[in-house]
């Protein structure tokens, strides 16, 4: 019973992240991790290899804020969203409050003028603290499919 | 426990829905729907400038099961399918029996001779009577991330 | 209540199942299934005519395992991987500890420049026996919506 409301928590935070991403509600987006939380996009290839910096890093909250923030003063890419379509969550195990995931997703990237193409696919690995609501990622690790996406990266994903 | 009942139920009323569209059992569509619904496809844009009509509007199952009819009798567009993939749905409240949640969803076009493309990708907002089984849509929006998908678009979402 | 645990126990073999296959884990592809099983990848066409063989067939467990044994040991393809999206499962009914459900999928490819596209969508309908843990398959039927897959298809779906 626990566990059904576990997974079924972890599905809702999934589909919440996504959403205020996908919503251009970025500046909402550090409050989906715990203050001390690690955030990484890389590569499948760079993750095997052990590398812990990737395409993009951040070490806590206050670096996820700054990171958006940066992002909004910039704006000097084309104008952009994306689509997240993630799949049912996997749980590994649950350890002190922390709960072990993995998710598949692929995100659809939106152009300004209406161009839509396949951006990326991957899945995330997490470490969701799960003690007391709402979740909130202690560690998400973005491993990317491809290599060729990173260029292109400005959003989270 | 209800709302694990609850959020599994739109879940499976997202997986349903999709079937049915995808099946091509479109004579089964309508009755997704209350009698006194609200259907629309619209795009992000009109969305947020309030407009309330769109692509595709109706305002009654009847509409619903006339655009059905009407689409069987036409048939003069190039045959093809769709396959709707969703993502995990978010539910906002629930108040008298009216659930208020929101769902990611991709649709690939499959044509007849096999060419299949990534067609649309947006999101549900939806308003469900959850009061009684089955769960059938009061209103569904269908936001879609692109304008540019309006002029190919025969079967509904 | 049964039923709640029995959906989610679903979806979780669901993420499972592409969780193996996309991490390239195929030796433990077969143990998803029962020994007298039945998997089978076919075009929606052929599935509506009856026809009961397909693209890739099997009908037990020991047949699963010597296909992946001989693709290891061919490895004439072009290196590649998938990525799976599963949408929400559909359970159409349960009966002598046998589960029917039917779920969307899609799967994209992603060569080893890092190249990734649409490869292919269907459906998956089941037969899973879940009458203990963990389910397995008993029929494992994939119908694709495009017969132009095929002759790409190498790794099981």
């Amino acid at each position: 019973m626990a566990d059904l409301a576990l997974r079924q928590g972890i599905d809702e935070l999934n589909a919440a992240y996504a959403d205020c991403i996908d919503d251009d509600r970025l500046e909402e987006w550090p409050d989906f991790f715990v203050e001390n939380c690690r955030y990484l996009i890389t590569s499948r290839e760079s993750h095997m290899a052990g590398l812990r910096h990737g395409i993009i890093y951040a070490a806590s909250r206050g670096m996820l804020a700054d990171r958006v923030m940066a992002m909004r003063r910039a704006n000097i890419f084309e104008p952009h969203r994306y689509r997240h379509i993630v799949g049912p969550a996997r749980i590994d195990r649950v350890e002190d409050g922390v709960a072990e995931a993995r998710t598949n997703f692929l995100a659809v990237r939106i152009m300004h003028d209406g161009d839509s193409q396949l951006f990326a696919t991957g899945r995330y690995l997490d470490r969701i603290a799960v003690g007391a609501e709402p979740y909130r990622f202690v560690e998400r690790l973005v491993i990317l499919d491809s290599q060729k996406v990173d260029t292109l990266l400005v959003i989270p994903l």
